[in-house]
């Protein structure tokens, strides 16, 4: 039996949903009458040998005729639709794996071909926004298994692209898992070990819940968006890239889903894992260090919540056919003195050119990273990799390669600054014995970071030391007013983000 | 300090995002650009002293000049706004109570006061959909505590409006937790009781996932958007009402939830009983019985299960005040004949007008009720009470009173006949051992129930019945041949709904 289709000519309604399908019906429309439909309803539309499953939202006044579908941009895209195409539109089929959500709310384990048909789906944007944001709620706060855990890593490696680098047996990796303001270690640590030979071409996402990604901070020195052909090309001259992850659809159901984690600013353990060691397998990695802060306001606040973490990312590795090492690391302050993409991009070339203020902290945690990558790739040990890497660094071998990269994967960029800036002082003195890295990265995220590049702030001081009366203890940056102005407004209800003890 | 504030004009685009306040900018108005909005970013938007967190959808095209915000048909009536009227847009205010959503998300237990909190904020459109949604993914599957149904049920009444009764001492309600076909005992029960003088002030739901909740049923026979004058009229002049609670906001917060449940096809534990139970205190009932069906495709499948929420339905009645008693029924089969409002309706009038066919599980099921509301006004024992409320259903003292109801809400109304009817034929003979529940209400729903109110299906023969090669199954009745084509589909490939052993 066939099903009852029916068409409606395409418009472009110019609207961005982002990338949740939505079409407009008018409510007194053939279809919408014929089918029964009514607003969010879930609806099929054809065109080019193209489906998509959008949601319906009715329209009642004159922007379309009787005989149009309004698209939003992702359905226009999706489909391949050209202004006035005939589409096929009939009631969306039944998507099988929402039952497997609805058996993981009610508290049941899946199988490995039950996550991996959710994933499938999603990246097929099968699922509404709200059906992801079901399925993220109840796999977040330790509700995965690990099994799960491991199905879902694979789940969304088999449904992306995967790079292969032939002639290379080890291929080198690092990740953050972030929650630390200013922990950008990458360009660094990618500079030092591809200056010294390894091969580690290194695919960044965006920030999730922080003021910057990697990806972020590297916009603002060189061009990050690199195709799949690009990527090959820099880390064939230089050993190394440090590119966007998103734009060769390495994950594009990770991608899906961290959109919702972060309009849910949220983060969950299972998801994590999955998230990045999905990304370090399709980039081809085999030898990968995750670098976990604990500290009481980083992503991790418990030493055993950091241990669990690490032991569930090894496991997980493992089982997938990669080599996984944790560093557990201090996460107690704020690395660095810049917090935003180009205040860190500012820290990291400070550091490559070895200045006077550059900060020490950004630099040894960089080192220590670096020479951990050393001591997986030949065991020399961790004192003898750690020398290497200073050395490296220190004679500025590490700049030259990191310049070497960003020309290769486009343009050396100049720093910009921010049109709006303002200092604020201290009103008291004593000792800075907290910053709240929470409420630090929610400061740098209300100015602007990271979608506006130059926004963010700058640390003039950090946790244990001294701070006068009068002295400054940041600088907020910002380049549109209203933000600048909503950004200090949660600082002034927020003084507490600063604990300065008399 | 105040925050930066905007002025654009208000445009009506005619756009039915259910209840989700959705807002259109275009990209390069001066507020987007001074603020930083993209889409989906959070918006207050503020007029009339009318205030709306709003999702934004970026459009790109000439549909809105830039000097114009264009509004969705919720947040045109939740402002009370006028075309091109300048409306106040800003950055949406930080909403606490998603921070207590987190909580729970990461398996802590939330405090009264969080989630009073959490509903105050849901009701007053303050969370978006996905964040709905994640809430209630998060609480279903027994992952609240009895403690947080009880707050949840004072949250939810406490953010409506709540009927009194001075005048009566006692005012009785009962529910039926669903999942059973065609199990609309409500009209027979309400209609039983109030002709014996018991004051039955009945606000039904519409199905959330079933073809049919009693406000749809009772649509198809009378008026049931009743106002709360309305209500009272009702009641005062014939001790009883049938309306639909939805119109009279007794429960605002519930009503968000129900469409985002719906829309998930969710139906959690805690969530159901604060669901009921908020809509039966702010009904201002103070005894109320509770029909909760078992069987192998009901909405509860184990005894164990159902004994666990009668349980918890007492006690957090208790806990609020009022006076639960909870019946486990046989839900192993369909009640009467018809599914889908009408269908459901003609079958009521059957056994109040004791009709010959009429179905004598419908009608037993209405008489125990009924019963146990009588014992527990007066404690005159179940066997009495059974008596009496035979007595008046075969006297036709209940057809008195339910026609009575009917036109005291507004109009006797006829049934009217679907436009599409298919009737399907066994193609076998044997005895009918099972029929699958949740595959009959997905069949009626694919047809066009309940919001299509003469859309549904009728029985001719139920479980435990000898059915003979060719004779009639079911008829399946629709008002769009686009649905009923779509439900034959589901059919031919879910023939195993109906098992028949030869």
């Amino acid at each position: 039996m066939k099903l009852n289709k029916h068409i409606l000519k395409a418009y472009a309604m110019g609207i961005d949903t982002h990338q949740e399908p939505v079409v407009y019906m008018r409510q007194d429309c053939h279809i919408c009458r014929a089918e029964g439909f009514s607003s969010n309803a879930r609806v099929l539309v054809e065109a080019n040998n193209n489906k998509l499953i959008a949601t319906l939202n009715v329209v009642r006044n004159e922007t379309l005729s009787s005989d149009q579908i309004g698209l939003s941009d992702i359905v226009m895209v999706g489909l391949d639709a050209i202004e006035g195409q005939p589409l096929r539109i009939a009631h969306a089929p039944v998507v099988n794996s929402l039952g497997f959500v609805r058996k993981k709310i009610f508290g049941f384990e899946l199988s490995d071909e039950e996550i991996s048909q959710i994933i499938a789906d999603i990246s097929a944007h099968k699922f509404s926004d709200i059906e992801i944001a079901s399925f993220l709620s109840v796999c977040a706060g330790k509700r995965l298994s690990i099994d799960e855990i491991i199905s879902l890593t694979k789940a969304m490696v088999s449904c992306g692209k995967v790079l292969e680098w032939e002639n290379h047996r080890k291929v080198f990796d690092k990740h953050c898992i972030g929650g630390l303001p200013g922990n950008r270690t990458t360009p660094l640590v990618v500079s030092i070990v591809s200056a010294a030979g390894l091969i580690i071409p290194k695919t960044s996402s965006r920030a999730i819940t922080s003021p910057a990604g990697t990806a972020d901070t590297m916009q603002s020195l060189t061009s990050v968006s690199l195709s799949m052909e690009e990527i090959k090309r820099v880390v064939n001259n230089t050993g190394a890239c440090l590119a966007w992850g998103g734009a060769v659809n390495l994950s594009p159901a990770d991608d899906m889903l961290i959109r919702i984690e972060r309009a849910l600013d949220l983060d969950g353990e299972g998801q994590l894992i999955a998230s990045v060691l999905s990304k370090k397998i399709a980039a081809g990695s085999t030898h990968v260090i995750i670098d976990i802060p604990v500290g009481e306001t980083a992503k991790v606040r418990m030493k055993e919540d950091a241990e669990r973490l690490a032991m569930l990312f090894t496991q997980v590795g493992e089982a997938c056919g990669i080599n996984v090492r944790c560093l557990i690391t201090d996460g107690s302050k704020p690395v660095g003195y810049g917090i935003g993409p180009s205040q860190e991009a500012k820290d990291i070339l400070a550091v490559l050119k070895c200045r006077g203020g550059a900060p020490i902290d950004l630099k040894e945690r960089s080192l220590i990273l670096a020479a951990n990558l050393f001591d997986m790739d030949n065991g020399e040990g961790l004192e003898s990799g750690l020398l290497r890497a200073r050395s490296i660094l220190e004679s500025g071998e590490a700049l030259s390669q990191f310049n070497k990269i960003r020309a290769e994967q486009g343009e050396i960029k100049a720093l910009i600054n921010s049109k709006y800036s303002h200092q604020e002082l201290s009103s008291t003195s004593g000792k800075l014995e907290v910053i709240d890295n929470r409420k630090l990265a929610r400061l740098a995220k209300l100015a602007g970071a990271p979608f506006s590049l130059n926004s963010g702030l700058r640390l003039h001081t950090n946790v244990g030391s001294q701070v006068a009366d009068g002295e400054p203890l940041f600088t907020l940056f910002s380049d549109s007013q209203g933000e600048m102005s909503y950004a200090l407004d949660y600082y002034l209800n927020n003084l507490d983000m600063f604990k300065i003890q008399g």
